[in-house]
């Protein structure tokens, strides 16, 4: 399985214009194909800076017609879901059959992160924005460093809903792209129904529950750096080239970036019992070979790093 | 199968708000839970409210960065896909599955179509606005009635791409949401790949290529109205309970509206030779009964009106 990180599909301080998402989504494309010809296979993909623009597009138009996140979420897994989906299918022969899935995840209605918002989204705003949007929206608003930023709950994924229907098509063989975004956050209400939540599930955490649902042997989290190193930023630096999840959690990594894909790699290889590398989207192929990235399993001795 | 139309969706003149929508898409599950037990059940619906709404959104924001048709398409199979998805989830029995697909529909680039725009999408302009908008964006505006409308390609729908996915769910029992909008249209180039274009296909066409690549035995094509008219407007008018396909080509319909559907439905059971039915959404349950609405078939000797 491929998580797709958002700074894979976007560069960073790029533009989020159609041709730019097209050409990244072309990259990540040509990196996968190689994948899908030897390896059943399953994609997610971020949506952080997609949905951070419909949020304002919708809002610059009327701001009573604002929608809520769980709807704005669906709509990108339509967006780069469709142009994902277009790219794999130019990049694989015609008999290989792609589908990509709106995907509902269920979150607990009684998570802590409902009453303790902590994801950004969006841009950042000077103090007196923040106050109006604050005000005007409905809006948490955070201090960001030196500005100021709206921030959602990121509850934890419990149940994919459509779990049986990825199973179905992966066991036909059909490369299937889903829970874009970490999936479209529903509650199950008391009576039983289904129903949206303003909130944003952790992707990296919805990739690791799709992996494990899926029994997958491998999952890889692609971004755009090369390997998880220890010791980022010191003179000690050094990439991990195998490393067991207990040996891992000894050290410390960026929160917000490189921490939440490593914590998700550690719980679904202690889960699931598989593999997970974390590494470069254009290193796709190597990774499945050992050749690139940081490759976390339970069989791991000794921890080895790249020269 | 069951088409949804755009009206369906969304009753004439009601704001395009969130709450709205899931009210609208409350009733249509409501009317289609119950085919969903007995039945086999693929369903399309419209979306041109909710891609006029998406392209002034995005113009509204940022004028350089205005997404393609292609794109705003696959954001609203994404947006509406999801709440019917969802109101179909909470109608049905936990163990009937659903799956809502993105879904891309091959069109001819050289489909006479993209040489005579001829779909109007989006709001009315005046006619200064209309000359600004047609040099700013590039726009082609045409009149409509006293005022001045966007006008767009909309090609033939030629083969749904994601066909052969659509067959193994449906063969599988689960309910497959899919070729909203007509579909995201895209054209085949020279060296074989796909690429999206500037356009809206017909939904009623896309519906009944899909209903007959399905082998749909009933295609229902839902609206506002509760079947369809001869003589509307006049003191002659009736309602036509059942006819064949020959007999109701010597009428004539609404352009852009009620005739559309007419000409999709001989279609279909000229093609098919199975049966289309063309009446109100909230009877959709006794138009399988032949209790409402509009039935055209092959075998209908004489035309009967509703009493």
């Amino acid at each position: 399985m491929a998580a797709l990180g958002g700074n894979a599909l976007l560069r960073r301080g790029e533009p989020l214009t159609a041709d730019n998402q097209r050409r990244n989504i072309r990259i990540a494309a040509d990196a996968l194909a190689p994948l899908a010809l030897e390896h059943e296979l399953v994609i997610t993909h971020g949506n952080g800076p997609q949905v951070g623009l419909l949020a304002l597009q919708s809002a610059a138009y009327k701001a009573d017609e604002i929608y809520p996140l769980d709807i704005l979420d669906a709509e990108t897994e339509g967006m780069i879901g469709y142009l994902l989906e277009q790219e794999m299918i130019n990049h694989l022969p015609s008999d290989r059959q792609c589908a990509t899935l709106l995907t509902q995840i269920e979150v607990d209605s009684n998570d802590p992160a409902f009453n303790n918002l902590t994801k950004p989204i969006g841009p950042v705003y000077d103090e007196t924005e923040a106050k109006q949007l604050a005000k005007a929206r409905n809006w948490r608003i955070a201090v960001d460093g030196e500005h100021y930023r709206r921030v959602v709950a990121s509850p934890r994924p419990v149940r994919i809903l459509e779990q049986r229907v990825i199973d179905l098509l992966v066991s036909q063989g059909v490369i299937v792209i889903c829970a874009g975004g970490g999936g479209i956050p529903v509650i199950c209400r008391e009576n039983g129904t289904l129903a949206g939540v303003e909130a944003v599930i952790d992707k990296d955490l919805a990739s690791t529950l799709l992996a494990r649902e899926i029994q997958a042997d491998l999952l890889l989290m692609l971004t755009d750096v090369d390997a998880v190193y220890q010791d980022w930023g010191k003179a000690s630096v050094r990439a991990i080239k195998r490393i067991s999840p207990q040996a891992i959690k000894a050290f410390s990594f960026a929160p917000g970036s490189m921490d939440p894909k490593v914590q998700a790699a550690i719980e679904f290889v202690e889960q699931r019992g598989g593999y997970a590398c974390i590494g470069s989207l254009k290193d796709a192929a190597a990774m499945v070979k050992g050749e690139a990235g940081t490759l976390i399993g339970e069989d791991t001795v000794e921890t080895v790093w790249w020269e």
